[in-house]
């Protein structure tokens, strides 16, 4: 037995409450070392009367580890625990203070979670699971009001952006093309920044209280907000908290009033005169002197940037904020952000922009979820570029559902592209295989989001061109593109066990991928041939539940405890398995 | 490579501000596996101008892993990291993603510190380093008012108290003794509970506000304190914030008034009517009926208990709360503790009872430190009881150093007995075991603490012997072991790499251990002889600077980098070179 190889701590994902009875704990071991691992556990004041043993079941594996999970109901909100690991020829018992032959029995060493406190739980909003998010980058999306058009706005069918082009894209145009997102299947959306800024981008805030007058203004957009929750749309907007723009009154008056400003504090000047040359004197995001870094640690900020979070609830009632630059942000500022919008809204959606391992910010005194990035490099490597196999990309998923507890799985923001990556289909190349990377991203747990325009096989390279105007002529639009979005979408809407289930890598060989996803009434299995042959896969399956096509273009045999599936070059199959 | 064994997730011990320019990285490899470790880091927005490398060092070893760090200053408070890990026959690169044999140049792939504010960097107060802490259990330490005693009090020179028994101890007791601690060279105390309560060790609160009458009341201790300051001793109280007392007036309401008491929500209730068998209908600490749990995550009774914590910091003038069962407590509510008492007074002390891995406690918006139990039961298995030899304590006490942030060790709460545990001396069943590991708790990284009447060799087992009244006859108390505290006391006060240097065990067998402790000026070498024979240990040494006896009862001698000791049975001997 590999003892080095054996991770617990508790805390983070190794051991945390999913709900307000159960406690998860897992353990790392190394992969096919172990035949079992086992839990001993019980109530600390009480052990001999409570102590229990549990099994823990694999819940994931990479090339180098498995990952084994145990969900536990503590008898009096207490736990302490210890692990016996078994392998075929010995049996090792692992607790806080290290391992030994002999099962150990004060419980004084062994691992602990002293207290379940409701309020320490991670709770994302139950309307996440369910969600389907389509990304609207606003001035590029819909122009339905010309009158409020900038100056010398480009033609719509220019598809060749500049980084400083505009287009008109408004809040009118969204509101004008709804029909479009409720055909599609989509009931969330997330906008970039609305608010008035001076880019076409307005990741450069000039007025957090003012809607940017191109767009729209403030009524604009408590009427589409209102049209979306008409339809069952809700709507998340982008919180752009961690550097404000150069224009931003306090920051203008920090310029002209240098220490004499009663701002000076709110941003992070390293000397005064406040210059941009040859670099800023004054933190900014990146070095970009045109967004200089908020000092949200200085509770006035603090205070005033909750005002505007809050205000666009009241004012429009919004449903989430997706936090800009996120990690970049004082944890202490997040935790009193939680706070008053959950108290505001309490199923208010808190989702982070972090494309590192983000488990500080997932604590429960945070964020809901993150922008789940690593899946998408992991998807676009296998699925697009060809970089890896399907066994390098299962471990790739597989580490991270092991990294995180399994509600923020569940609540985790999948996206194959953004405003801030090039598109899809671009990197894909071909169509069928964009489809494949769609396919999984609406089977993976978590939830999708459309980058506007991938639906209808729009292309794009980095910022800007992935940056184009909407397609909206039918004739160019790829229909066969959004009438598979369309099966997708309705297909995960409709099957409980790709919102909720548990998700298994069953089979992940060269080019050939077999999942499932499994809830109380329905198992679904969803084969994958990212390949230009044929491809047969046979996989052991341990039940003889009888199996039907939901949707695909392949075939299937079950045998014996054995699945075969054949799939056509690129070609994928749903099957489900009704359990109840 | 073993790459089972590599080890680093940013967070906790292993990435982390130390102070507001230096972040410290921290990796575990397979012990002996690697000959170094090098980390390539920069600014994640100007990577080429940026990019630097740095060795780390190896920070201690355990039987199974070799833990490395360095401590980075990252050019615009910003990092980005990734490992090369070196052996004799290959490097291999470590990064987020995972390892690789070419040098990673993605550093979108590495590990990442986002921003270093300082608002967020744990910072205990500089004069814990500097302490010498001496614990009082009042009611067993000095009778100096028998008017205040309780009714039936036993005579002070009983030593057998039992569970429910009363002496007499109080506050006019301590001031009276003020010159023992001082001539013993404390300058710090912690008083176990001094409020109003029921039983003997009044961990069972009635009022909050008011000190026990048995004790004295809130002129005395301020009285006492004002005292103490004056001598230069600071003090610290225990905050018993977990649960209350079964006579706390508002536990007292809910008896009473049931679901219809206001203070209904300020405990945990299961059921009504209230009742204490077969077992309390309340959530209780244990399952100990006369201790209600308070529900701290109520604002209501947070800010109660908050008006408490600040009411003796303002009345009488406290340094610091050692906090009672502080992990079953909410997270939240420490966060608001931390931030009351640090803007009352910046250089506050905030210790945690916590006997398991404290980590979740110690992110810098909790505690400064915990009472370091996993340390006490290593001093005590390898010193006292014989139970393990000198490389498996090194092991366990550099597992622990590897465990936590280079503050929180700095600032740990080192004790070899509390009034919860049998006293040193009758574990170690011999003072010159005993003074053996008091010598290494007193040069060991943190903050020794005294447990009263251990210095003049009280005898004491488990609760509740271990709470005899204090031994003031001089004739019975052991004046060698008072001497050699005194000494050892003055020598950590006088040379500061005791208590601020890198701590190393350079020598580890059997039941011999050498240990060195170094800071800018000074480098200290202890020997010890844990066992009955006469020993003498070899070191090879890095320098050849001269070594000078600083004290003890062995010799030593000093050739062609080898440094030699030779000690008596359970002798023990201080080196000291000078190095500017």
């Amino acid at each position: 037995m590999l003892l080095e190889a054996v991770y617990h701590r508790s805390g983070n994902a190794d051991c945390y409450a999913y709900d307000d009875r159960t406690i998860h704990i897992r353990l790392r071991t190394k992969k096919d070392d172990l035949r079992a691992v086992k839990a001993l556990y019980g109530d600390k004041y009480d052990w001999k009367q409570t102590a229990s043993e549990q099994y823990l079941h694999k819940l994931a594996s990479d090339e180098r580890f498995d990952y084994w999970q145990a969900e536990l109901v503590p008898p009096h909100g207490r736990l302490r625990y210890a692990f016996a690991l078994i392998s075929d020829d010995e049996t090792v018992w692992y607790t806080e203070t290290g391992f030994q032959k002999e099962k150990p029995l004060d419980p004084l060493s062994f691992f602990d979670y002293p207290f379940l406190w409701s309020d320490e739980v991670l709770k994302p909003p139950g309307w996440v699971k369910e969600a389907v998010f389509y990304q609207i980058f606003p001035e590029r999306f819909a122009n339905g009001d010309p009158s409020n058009d900038p100056a010398g706005v480009r033609s719509w069918e220019e598809a060749d952006p500049e980084p400083h082009d505009f287009y008109g894209g408004d809040l009118q145009g969204v509101l004008d093309r709804l029909d479009h997102l409720g055909s599609l299947g989509v009931n969330a959306i997330y906008f970039t920044p609305l608010f008035a800024a001076e880019t076409n981008h307005k990741y450069d805030t000039t007025d957090y209280l003012k809607i940017d007058p191109q767009f729209g203004d403030t009524g604009m957009l408590k009427k589409l907000v209102q049209a979306c929750h008409e339809r069952g749309i809700r709507v998340i907007l982008d919180a752009v908290f961690n550097h404000s723009g150069a224009l931003f009154a306090p920051f203008q008056d920090v310029v002209r009033h240098g220490p004499e400003s009663r701002y000076r504090d709110w941003f992070h000047i390293k000397q005064f005169p406040v210059q941009t040359e040859p670099r800023p004197s004054y933190h900014c995001f990146a070095f970009e002197a045109h967004m200089p870094k908020l000092n949200t640690a200085n509770p006035e900020v603090r205070q005033y940037l909750l005002d505007v979070a809050q205000y666009w609830v009241k004012e429009c009632d919004i449903d989430g904020w997706r936090l800009d630059v996120a990690n970049e942000v004082d944890h202490e500022f997040w935790r009193h952000f939680r706070k008053t919008l959950k108290s505001l809204k309490p199923d208010f959606y808190i989702l982070g922009e972090i494309w590192h391992d983000a488990m500080p910010w997932l604590q429960g005194d945070q964020f809901d979820a993150v922008m789940n990035y690593p899946a998408t490099e992991a998807v676009l490597d296998f699925f697009a570029k060809d970089a890896i196999d399907a066994e390098q990309f299962s471990h790739r998923i597989n580490r991270l559902l092991a990294q995180y507890p399994q509600q923020v799985n569940e609540a985790a923001f999948n996206i194959v592209g953004s405003h801030d990556t090039p598109r899809l289909l671009t990197v894909a190349q071909e169509a069928r295989k964009a489809k494949l990377a769609v396919l999984f991203q609406f089977a993976f747990p978590g939830v999708p989001c459309i980058y506007y325009g991938d639906e209808v096989g729009m292309q794009g390279g980095a910022d800007p061109d992935c940056r184009r105007p909407m397609i909206w002529d039918e004739a160019r639009q790829n229909q066969k593109l959004l009438a598979f979005y369309r099966t997708i979408i309705s297909y995960r809407r409709e099957h409980r066990a790709l919102r909720d289930g548990t998700f298994q890598v069953i089979y992940a060989k060269d080019r050939q991928l077999v999942i499932r996803r499994t809830d109380a009434g329905e198992r679904v299995y969803i084969g994958f041939n990212n390949s230009g042959h044929s491809a047969v896969t046979n996989v052991a399956l341990d039940s003889q539940a009888p199996l039907e096509i939901a949707m695909g273009d392949g075939s299937f045999e079950l045998t014996d405890e054995r699945l075969s599936i054949s799939l056509p070059p690129y070609g994928w199959l749903i099957l489900k398995a009704p359990l109840s």
